[in-house]
């Protein structure tokens, strides 16, 4: 590593020679250009990249997914089930891939779905289905931003038309309008069909928000104002907007409960309100046990765009005891960003993994966020049957790694 | 798939015939057993699984990181830089693995690394580092919560020396009690050396808990209260306590923001002020463009629990102008869960992505953290420039992937 | 006091006797009846009450206003103003009452009134007007939540006809379904005309939601969810919903901002940026500097709900420089709470407040809010001014009570 | 009112004429003068101000809590009681002195109390007892600002002494350094005594700040940055630092519940849990069914600052099944901000509120914290049991205003 003797505004900071990764011819996608790249990198950092040359992927198939690539980075994928799903748009029994390096996380995820399967199974339902992108407009006082409010309800079909007219899938379904102070944020929230969308999204909103500067009085416009939350944790996610709003729901006997997650219906009940404290303690958004080791295992294995899982992870498990002392255990996943065609969803081990789940093709997407949400619902009774049940240390031990030390 | 065509109480639950996963001997980590498994994945799920077949990494060498093993999973990696960066704990020219199936991620880091580098470099401070566990004991009223929380002050030294005679690395900091109502949360926060450590404080604590119980008139308690906001998104993240409290900062002359970013200072403040009401409208925690896409890269690459980005993409981007008409930028990630040995670092091209950016052996940890975090100073250099400069979509159809459509 | 020897279980609890604050004839309210209670509450206290007694508002005109009444409670007020504003529904120069006991706020928000009005006064907008109420609905199971949702839609006008029956005034705007898990959130969002409206919505919900129950297949329900957020905080709020959405702007040229607030537009800005982070990172809802003081000291003068400021007080203050080298500040209230009918509003002091607003008479609440609001702006200005200037602690020397040391 | 018919910009802003409101003779705080300011604006409004001038406190007493009087505004009070509490500080039978204008309030904190009482009373401990104020510091650079992280922490002994001096009863516990970027916020915790300490630790702290500008490489400092939150509500407020951390309990015997509340234990958690989702979804912070009508209630009789009711009511109320079927209910506020001396606490009717309560005198602020604690518990149970037993409506068509239709 070179050494560092200067301050930073000593020298004339365009003057320093600067090492950019090789381009090559087009970008360099085939496997000698990736090769070559990787090499280079080698000598840089004065290391060897074996493993990470150890690809299958065509390379020139990872050309719209990645930039400099120099191979492919391994994840371990586990299958964990049999879930067995009665969705709307899943049904059956199914065989999740999972790829982690948390040891454990496979076998309890396996084991929620054992319990939620031998109850007869989970449930499952999309409640909505939209992608949001929110623009934000800027005027010179309060009562120009209202005016601009109100022309853009007016000219809202001329705007679809503009917007509608760079995608054949996207529709765009409705506009809002949010002033503060003199800006105004205007939401723009389209059905993407299997597609997570973003893209498509993004496209379709610039031509509209250079119409809209055209014919209402805006001067300009930043194409991200932030209000829609894409990839971060908000609580405007609760009211939907980056993907599926998904609920997932089994009762379990009591029975169940005891035979396959060593606990009581009351007992979660029990650590449900003790946590849920601890959670408004911590200002979290949501309430849930760990969304998130579901989400990043499924959604690397499944060629989603892995940073959805901030916002995606926002959402509400719940255990309540029914009348007859058992359990019913839901999920609700307000904002489960993912798509089964475009990202990386057709790059080799993605491709497989999402026919392993039956998702390709047209209307699949749905279902995938079904059997999404029933594989948290299936970690959750897990996860907090393990905490309720005083065994998490237990398992932890048995199916973890040799810590560190 | 099977039918459905019971109702989920009318049978006893007990009796359904469900077919796990093969576990085979030992849990079936050698290649013949992984390829066995694999096969009968295939078999039940009516699909062929070759590419997941195509791994490099020893099975044996997956114990502890994965069950059920069925091979592993390709994400493509590109390698961004340089990056020059002039931190306490890693200072040099860095070229960072980004594994990502999203278009124009590697391009638009590189974009911000090469800016920063032009500029003489970003530094990088840990301002704290420590990663804390939150049980949560029960009372009969608020007078023997009280009073716990009194007796567990007086009792510090023997909780820590219980806690510590379970682990070599590591040493706990200091405990706080939260009381609400009749339950007491107490925080155990440790120093966890170069590891991530939740194994380690998750066994640590447990053993702590018991003594209390036996010493301190508690009943029983719960492991986790969900206080600590592991692998969630909450506001007490801000506060650190889970991993490394980390700042990057760099100083880009308006010349290089012209040159490189295709914006000026000014328009970068207009925008973060415009953005920062987005998100305090979106009731969004903290303000960044978008961490998560830089965790999630670098995670993946370098072997990180996942997960965790949901924590570490809590932070703080701000742009600032200075009077010389220069900008400052900077990024504050109060809760980076990061590690350099344990969990999945060792891992082919996991440990390889870390050797590329030098972070192996002992100590790495905060070089790895402020790598990190002056990754993140790039990204957010450069989209939110994209932004500023209206390039943002051109930047995307340049570089994206052929959309869906 | 009565002493205290025995544990709360050991005697029969309904035993102990009890002595109950007097109700006397009609609940009590004539002025003798108020009186003797008083005196009852002297006794009881060994305290004298005088200054309580020395009430000048009708006592039977306290009914439906207080229970056990024993008097009043005086709060002094002052006059702040003039304060020139060019709303839609209120237009010409205020003097605002301000009902406080902190020293320096009138004179604080007079100073940013004086500058405002200098600088030509303030505009104001209401964007939008409505109350919302959120019962919650129980099911078996999810399936069945999620066919409530579709049924309520499809009910929506027979919903409306049931709730609209209860009320003159009241008008049901729309109704929005929310499940989570097995649980339905109803939104039932109102207009009030002048009044905040609670008890007009509380009525109208609860006939809506027998109806609900006796053609939806529901089986019952709670009144209330907590999901509307009256008089509490929330990041909900930001969508509206518990009454007015209100705007107030104002530039103010830096020879102003010079003159009457001893700062600069781009003092102001810096400040703004710093505190922005300040509130970020105290994860704070909103950002203002403390529309918390101008609320309350006019909801108390002006009979408003006091306990509304909670989630009126949820908002934006933003501070901009032109490119002129001016201000412009604005203040954006998504959910003012506030009304000029009903509640306390007709009570002896409270109706002179208004009406030195001119804010009696059909339509006269939004007029309210828009000084309610463009009040704030005033003490927004004020305030960040003393802190970008560094003048806030001599000012609250100056004019602050002599402390209690 | 004046007419507009002018653009801000086209006159010269200085020029306008402005009406002050008359300051007078030493700002005017004799009877005369708030008489003639009365009248004055009785003029300029147009309106008749007869109840506002009737007030029984001494004008000249006002100074330093109000400027610009032009006399006081009643609020009706009524007294809610018997409430047996045996706390630590606060011991006896208590009649809570309650100021509002919302129909069936008083009533419903009655109820409450009085099943408290019959139950054996409420217990009620301050945990911890602090504010806090947190002014910015900027730097150039995080490399400076991570200097001067450290340099403040090596200084503390210096900074406290500094702090210190100016005042007899505050006392400075520690100093808490955030670095965001290359601002650092420094945090100030006092002990305030009796007092809520505002303009106490204001000055204390301005003077430690002025020596670490001297002392530590500051270049210049805000007094505010919003991390301490007051008056505003925040996250950040669960870790305390603004007044009393207070917890209330009772244990109420299923009998009890059922004879005065009118509901089971059971119902009461089965809605807790119902309405907690409610909070969660609407990104509240905390769970509690309305602190704020109690808090703004008690506050406004008392002499409190008002606005602080928006920071001390964030907080739990936790409602929980025993064993033996009973319930034990608690509430939790980690920032009740009040005080017994100073701001408006001896002004007329307030203080007669505090001696009616026995809190007047060294040491009666923690007793204060905690009779306000046990009223809000007693406002729980009665609200939450309306709306668990149904009854919520019927009591406030009973209680309630006649509603303005």
């Amino acid at each position: 590593m070179e050494s560092l003797n200067s301050h930073p505004r000593r020298q004339n900071p365009l003057d320093r020679p600067v090492d950019l990764v090789p381009r090559m011819i087009r970008q360099g996608y085939d496997r000698t250009c990736i090769d070559s790249r990787r090499q280079w990198v080698e000598e840089k950092t004065a290391c060897q990249l074996p493993h990470i040359g150890r690809y299958s992927i065509d390379g020139e198939q990872m050309r719209g997914n990645i930039e400099n690539p120099i191979g492919a980075v391994q994840v371990p994928v586990g299958a964990a089930g049999p879930l067995l799903l009665k969705g709307e748009h899943a049904i059956g029994t199914f065989y999740v891939p999972m790829a982690t390096t948390e040891g454990a996380l496979v076998r309890s995820y396996e084991r929620g779905m054992v319990a939620v399967t031998r109850a007869g199974g989970a449930s499952a339902r999309v409640q909505s289905d939209e992608n949001t992108i929110s623009p934000v407009f800027s005027f010179t006082d309060i009562d120009a931003a209202h005016e601009f409010s109100l022309r853009v309800r007016d000219e809202e079909p001329n705007i679809r038309r503009e917007a509608e007219s760079t995608t054949r899938h996207g529709r765009l379904l409705r506009i809002e309008c949010n002033a503060t102070g003199r800006q105004v944020i205007v939401s723009f929230c389209y059905s993407t069909a299997d597609a997570s969308g973003m893209n498509m999204i993004v496209n379709a909103t610039e031509r509209a928000c250079e119409w809209i500067e055209r014919n209402c009085a805006a001067r300009s416009h930043y194409i991200f104002s932030g209000l829609s939350s894409e990839k971060r944790a908000s609580g405007r996610l609760f009211w939907g907007g980056k993907g599926k709003k998904v609920t997932a729901g089994a009762l379990l006997p009591a029975t169940t409960v005891k035979a396959y997650l060593h606990t009581t219906p009351e007992r979660l009940v029990h650590m449900w309100h003790h946590t849920v404290i601890g959670h408004i303690h911590a200002n979290s958004l949501g309430y849930n046990g760990q969304f998130a080791n579901g989400l990043a295992a499924v959604f690397i294995a499944c060629g989603q765009d892995v940073a959805n899982i901030v916002n995606s992870a926002v959402g509400v498990t719940s255990f309540e005891a029914t009348e007859e002392g058992d359990l019913y255990a839901s999920v609700t996943l307000p904002s489960l960003t993912v798509g089964t065609v475009g990202g990386g969803t057709s790059l080799g081990t993605a491709r497989e993994c999402l026919e392993m789940l039956g998702c390709t093709g047209a209307g699949s997407a749905e279902a995938f966020a079904e059997i999404v949400a029933a594989t948290l619902l299936a970690g959750e009774l897990s996860m907090g049957s393990a905490i309720a049940s005083g065994e998490f240390v237990q398992a932890h031990e048995k199916y973890g790694r040799n810590r560190p030390e």
